[in-house]
């Protein structure tokens, strides 16, 4: 006989959820990574976690080990701390990192400057103190061009190089290059932030651990993503030198990012990274981007104007032709003027997907002869 | 045979998670409804929505249909701006009802001011106007301790007044008393804000519509709240009276609010709210609470402080008696030096988790005598 | 025959100013301390630091001189940080006091509380955590009243007391017990803020050097009012443990509070400073508050609701005959519903003033009987 | 005999004041308009508003005066609103311009990026949207590469674009195009800022009324510059359209920069452009920076970098040449990898000067050769 308080009788009589399915799981696009879903595993850790009581606010028992797997890539220093989405993790470690008074350099087209409606700003009172670059990587001496005044009080002490990897280009950091800039800002007296809400796929690309162009390559803190990445929401917070970064918890809870019931956020993380779901649908998001650049790239009159590095592809294409395809298809301009296109890759994107949207391409390029 | 497009082999070959599971899903406790995990129907839900691409950051299906659900709740002008938690709801909604010189008059015991780590002040740039209050609701004479100088450019003008249903005590305004607040705080040019983290439990309780204590009453935003009401995570801004709140979705994404994949969030909250499942739940948590008052009643030497009429009871008992309870059952001190504790009942609580824990407390007690 | 760069002809022809007096000088009142004009001796001194180039920005020959007057007073390792006004001056030390996560404890009725427009939650993103006090005060006792929770990421973390010398109701704390305070604090972790927009009135009215109820009773940062005291406009952040501030310089400039022409705030400090301005205008204000006290105590009817120990004088007396006084002398009620009123009285306040004013109360008080 | 009511006998014995002359006044340089003193007909109306008893807070009769003396340069409409300093002036007039979420369209060399401290971020919560320009000067074409996204919840929402007159470049805006820069900000539903920390020089050297280049060509809100002109402190934000701003006092008592004794920003402002002060002395430094430009434009080795328009004059030439004519005359490198230099002129500056800094840089060149 059931023990009652190993099987609770929940307070309802059916399994059926009130909800219902209002989409066709079979229509996918190349819009954004944020458009698919949770990956199915994820899905399963939900429900792995799910019953009893565990301690809220992060004093669950899935916070507390993902701690170790997250060791498990970083290095045994890493402090891990669970966050709800891209834009929360960012400003809580970029807080974390800075003084009242400091500034964050980054590249003109980073996230934090251009897609988080100002939040660094406003929630975070930090300056960002911007760089144009060519394919939206940093190096030294574009670092140069914000790293000056640090003991003029009239201006935003530059504290922090943030720098995205992958970047919003869909271009790749080499550990090289990350363990130069980090040498360079460190030399300065700055700390180095990386903004990875897909990491994931510039580990997969890059085929090394992640702590390779991490933590061995001299970078702080860390914004890790999963939302892109398969799972329901969540993101985390990495603290890979102790020294970088004060009070992430306090700063966590005030930018209202402490999820009460973290351990649905952290079992989902440990599914991801305790074994290889976030490397295995990296790859396979890295790998329908490729097969979408190699497809196009026969395909005249499509110019592919960044390298194809990780899960996204940016295209030049007649301006009618790419809005014929969104009515087939659903992707972004990313410079409508300059006729322009983003399309991302995710873990759901298949191979009958890309040959059908490269039949397309092909199809509506034709038309335009 | 299957169209591949409709049943995309995912990149996985195991249905197994790569998470494990680390906690006993049979040990509860009365610390706090945030313990609890996700009700079986939530989940359901959240598997419901998955699959295919759904447009990202709410311009998706499910988001859009839980427009239509709150309204049957709320009323046809209704919006809902779904959220990740409680104090994202009540900062976003503050935001969005206040100008930048703009006071919040609130009991002292709100969750904003006492539990929120100053986000409202940080965050929302707020100054919160508080009073004292025997039992954590405000009334008009209370709120006129603050409402005053709204012509003053030294003081921060009070704008809103922010009332909790049901309060951090456990305690139910009427939808009488809630009329009267409002009409006062109309009278006086001020809007109405309902911190409604537990509003299920108000509504469960009053036995009234949701609409009777807040559209119908005259509060203008609600932060619905769906965490402590069995949602793996997420809450939602209501804007009862359009002309109350401008630019909530800016204000959302600013404050580091806005849900990418919100599918998730949103065929949650239609989990709650499609059927009668918020309601089925806090009725059985208050319940709990009632048979937990009940039980402890008949205890000399505990007393109980707060009319118990949600799923909250609040005790003073021996100190050491409550020491010696916290090795058995998991719950919290409210106020330690006054030896007054607080037990939270949840949608997972079950009679014998009620009559156990009744049974310590008599029996602990009865060492003591 | 002199140089002509020791004497440049300035390009005007005249020696008029293209500005016209419009007020009466003769015209004094009760209603604000700040309703007073300047000292002569301070007009005296922006003259002597006029002519010729100094640095901008507090690089110059006064404010570098104006470190040692106010070690002179504060001890020798005073740092002072002028800057515009009193709100700027609490609120940059402040800042420099609290990390991003802090809390300051205040009485309810603390200028940074009620009259600063919210300042020091919006600029400063600071929580306030209020006491009510019975006369303005704060005692260990009731500091402990918001001293908890300092491991408490929900909680903005406890790390400064602020208290007001003399109080906004026109009391002092005595030395003794500023010590007993600073020690109540220190132990506990926190730092001891004293916002001395009247300090002078303090100093004047104990009887002691300031330094007896700042430095030595463990004070580690001074707001010091020069405003109020005859100044055209000017205070000083004063950090007396140089522990216990970070960044005053960027806090300063970053909060709309550095001077470009800082020879002229310093050089009026110091004018206050050198010798004895700032404690014989205070000693007077002082005087003509008591005269007043000493002045209305003999008239029934009106009552003298706090101690009155520096340059206020807080009563209530019937509502029209304060009414009908307002048409001769300019006051404010302090708490119109109470018809309790505020009389200040300031460096230029006459004994003819207090006496034609003690009549005019007298006269109004007997129409009424 | 003297009403004593009239003639205050001062609590001092002495007209002496307390402080030193610690400067000579003799010495000038060429480091900032900010390194120069206060014009003497400005002291001398500091003197003619003390005195007596006046409102504070702004309710004086200085102040009420000065709304009259502004509208007769910038019509009928203008409402003033004395502040403390320049970067309080540009925060509490762009606060008072956008919403929460706003953002303020500007060149990358704009003060408000590079010299204030982050302030207009962190304290008016503002994201700047910078556009790198050859000269320091917006046009249209430069404004539309930030005035997109109107309607795009991830952006700040471009709502003001601002422009400085004369540039931190020395150069100026024609009347012309600042019609055309607003025509073209205001048909996209913006509104236009104008950064006047040296407005009067804009006004000397375009030989047009102020309102020619402000209100008439569209301008909506102006920072109006005093301190850099002549004053001992004071600017003023200037509403020229009253559907541009809201809320402008509280703005700046929450921002730090509500003057208590206001009169005496007031009539400062008053001396200057009552009559024609403010005119007379930019005639003369820019006159003056014109000599020096035509001076050293006669010395090979010599480059000016940008159109001399107003009181700066930008030049490049060898660095050593640079460092050994700053041990004679105070000025900045601007760049100094570049080898360049500023050179300020102010209301004091001399032709004598002006010849001995020309003869000292001909002199140091020719040791070059």
């Amino acid at each position: 006989m059931a023990d009652a308080r190993t099987e609770p009788t929940l307070n309802q009589a059916t399994t059926e959820t009130d909800a219902r399915r209002r989409h066709d799981p079979a229509v996918r696009g190349f819009a954004s990574d944020n458009y698919a879903g949770a990956h199915p595993e994820v899905l399963a850790a939900l429900a792995l976690a799910n019953g009893g009581h565990q301690t809220a606010y992060g004093e669950d028992d899935y916070t507390a080990h993902l701690q170790d797997v997250v060791r498990g890539h970083f290095g045994p220093s890493a402090e891990t701390f669970p966050v709800f989405n891209g834009t929360g993790s960012n400003v809580v470690a970029l807080q974390a990192m800075v003084d009242r008074w400091g500034g964050v350099i980054c590249a003109e087209s980073a996230h934090i400057n251009t897609d988080e409606g100002g939040a660094p700003e406003r929630v975070g009172a930090l300056k960002l103190l911007t760089v144009a670059t060519p394919d939206g990587k940093l190096t030294p001496e574009l670092v140069d061009r914000q790293a000056f005044g640090f003991d003029d009080e009239h201006r935003a002490m530059p504290q922090v190089v943030s720098i995205t990897q992958s970047t919003e280009y869909g271009t790749l950091y080499t550990p090289g290059e990350i363990r130069a800039l980090c040498a360079h800002a460190h030399e300065r007296g700055m700390k180095v932030h990386l903004d990875g809400a897909r990491i994931a796929n510039a580990a997969a690309a890059l085929g090394v651990p992640v702590r390779e162009f991490t933590t061995d390559a001299g970078v702080d803190v860390v914004s890790f993503g999963g939302t892109k990445n398969g799972m329901v929401f969540g993101e985390a917070v990495v603290v890979l030198n102790p020294d970088a970064a004060r009070a992430v918890k306090r700063l966590r809870k005030l930018s209202l990012q402490l999820a009460s019931k973290m351990r649905f956020v952290s079992v989902q993380l440990e599914a991801l990274l305790a074994g290889d779901l976030w490397l295995r649908s990296a790859r396979h998001s890295n790998a329908m981007a490729r097969r979408l650049a190699d497809g196009v790239s026969a395909v005249d009159g499509v110019e592919i104007i960044y390298p194809v590095q990780a899960n996204g592809v940016f295209a030049r294409l007649p301006h009618d032709v790419a809005v014929r395809l969104q009515k087939q298809f659903r992707f972004y301009f990313w410079d409508e003027a300059a006729s322009e296109v983003r399309w991302m890759c995710s873990f759901d994107t298949t191979e009958e997907d890309i040959d059908a949207f490269v039949g397309a391409i092909t199809e509506e390029m034709a038309r335009e002869a």
